[in-house]
């Protein structure tokens, strides 16, 4: 079974560890623990009777909630089957500049949606050790490029400011900005660019609801652009992208408040303890993250922990394997509830003694 | 608002009705009124507590639960979020080609599809009012055409024989056949092509779940083609497009044979008993057809006839003004239950009789 390059791959975890997908812990996938929120698996519960009906071609109410949260008109806004599909129609857009960059390391499914669609893909270095990373300018030369940027970025957690993308609004023809991770940082923090969306007509933003809210499994997604864009994309896709399930589910979450203020409560805590514990580990290195999930530097190969946990512990990280940059040094983990975090602490503490690395 | 372009906008219907769409009768969209099966409503309920991970991209269970089905090795079969996103694919695949022909009247979004991706469409008539249509194959000169085709065709109901469609496959560089509603079709009856598709490399299949199974809202569809064109669609789509749900649902479906028959029994009676109600309104004329939905010739313009239906009854029907073709002449109605056909026979009895036109 080929390896997979995305996280939350449970069948080909199952498969390596021989247990069912079911008992596996999932630090690979960078979902919230917390969810989903009983209020979304409530409103799933009550659209089953509507499932005999097409969703809404034009997702009325979802975008009206949608438009009610980033105080958007609903016309700037369009949900698609998780931002994964609208990565692949940003792709398109994208491979109609003469070159496009990409932050690497950067998502896996980046490289899939630009080569779907035969664009002239450039990788540049996302400066991401400097503990604030710039965008260094220079390297935009041509005039008709385009640039995806994730922020904040995966898999280093690191959070760009608004004022580090503004240059390249101003000087590029194309900007997508995947804010899949946003929501996870605390709100007086967000370097959200969708206050800019009305100034700059180059500007595409793509948001996930499925991290935030536990809702991987059910695809939900939207993307913030010009009206004019988004019009077109509707040309290029079907007119029932999103299923009925998602929309009812998207609306209850996003008016859930008290989940979203248990999340920020876990999230701010769980992290600082997991922090700790991983550079109390001699020979782990974990960078400082702004989201719910950390990228950790090993001096055991990132495949051997993986298989290692997976087999001892039925514990599934991330190798970074498909982030080239990264490969073998590093690997990718949630941050999940503190009991979950203390096992994940506990086997790799366990792994390390064992190939004779002492644990501080 | 603007009037639309499929059935089943039930928004635009409470719309013009005043009313909610949930009160609406809905004989626009051609979706079985058994279902959805409560085997594939326990299945998504079962399948509640996996919306926390990701899809397996392979969508190895429902890859395997439809090779079971149709006797074909899994990499022949590629999951979709509804046949809908399936035919985007296709349309890509056909404007690769130099022409690519239409049977008009078609399905809206065989347009959009093949328009999307830029597409040199040439429409050539389905010419449906014969009995046993054949299509002329003298149309097709050009050496790299393609077709998209509709079997059991929409809207007319008519069936084409394997041996009428063997000539296209000869003869043109791609055929689609869209068998969205193949299945209505008793077995014995049905003239797929997937027993042809080792045989031809240029054969695409796409098949839909959610009309014989009820369940347009949740997005369930496939493809059935060779592997390598199947990669290649997966590295233009992005690598979850179905649902966990939809999947959960889609697998005990095929399963359920009570489901299946019980279905059969009911379009057989339904479908005879709607049929002559209609031929005894003067001034409406059914077309034969072999699938849950029937073409209806009607002296009314059917604009008028859906907006009075809407107004005074809280029924839905299809227009044809999509079809231009067709135009205000026709409208298309799903076969729902006999209680359901009653009062929509009953609704267009009232509207022919104020019009002066008298019911036989």
């Amino acid at each position: 079974m080929k390896r997979p390059v995305h996280g939350g791959n449970l069948v080909w975890a199952a498969n390596v560890s021989g247990c069912p997908a079911s008992s596996i812990l999932d630090f690979s996938a960078s979902i919230n623990p917390l969810g989903p929120p009983q209020s979304a698996l409530d409103a799933i519960q009550g659209a089953f009777n509507s499932l005999n009906n097409y969703p809404d071609p034009n997702y009325t109410e979802l975008r009206q909630a949608l438009s009610k949260w980033h105080q958007l008109p609903p016309e700037w806004i369009l949900p698609g089957n998780g931002a994964a599909e609208l990565l692949t129609w940003a792709g398109r857009e994208l491979a109609q500049q003469q070159v496009t960059y990409v932050m690497t390391p950067a998502f896996r499914d980046y490289w899939r949606a630009l080569q779907g669609f035969g664009a002239n893909i450039q990788a540049i270095s996302f400066p991401w050790p400097n503990p604030n990373p710039v965008i260094p300018m220079d390297n935009f030369q041509d005039k008709k490029a385009g640039i995806i940027i994730n922020n904040p970025h995966n898999p280093t957690g690191k959070l760009l400011t608004r004022e580090a993308l503004l240059p390249l609004l101003e000087k590029l023809a194309l900007l997508v900005v995947d804010e899949a991770f946003m929501d996870f940082v605390p709100p007086s923090q967000q370097q959200s660019l969708i206050p800019l969306i009305s100034t700059y007509p180059n500007l595409i933003i793509v948001r996930s609801l499925t991290k935030f809210y536990s809702l991987p499994g059910l695809r939900l997604g939207y993307v913030i652009a010009h009206p004019n864009r988004l019009q077109q994309w509707q040309t290029w896709r079907d007119p029932w992208s999103l299923n009925s399930l998602a929309v009812a589910a998207g609306i209850a979450a996003i008016e859930d408040k008290t989940f979203e203020q248990n999340t920020r409560q876990w999230l701010l805590s769980a992290r600082q303890e997991l922090f700790k514990g991983l550079l109390a580990i001699e020979g782990l290195k974990p960078i400082v993250s702004a989201v719910n999930f950390i990228l950790v530097e090993t001096v055991i190969p990132s495949s051997q922990l993986q298989q290692e946990l997976l087999q001892k512990h039925r514990i599934l990280i991330r190798d970074c394997l498909s982030f080239e940059e990264l490969g073998d040094r590093y690997f990718r983990i949630a941050v999940r509830t503190c009991r979950e975090n203390n096992q994940l602490l506990q086997g790799l503490s366990e792994i390390f003694t064992q190939n004779g690395i002492e644990t501080g």
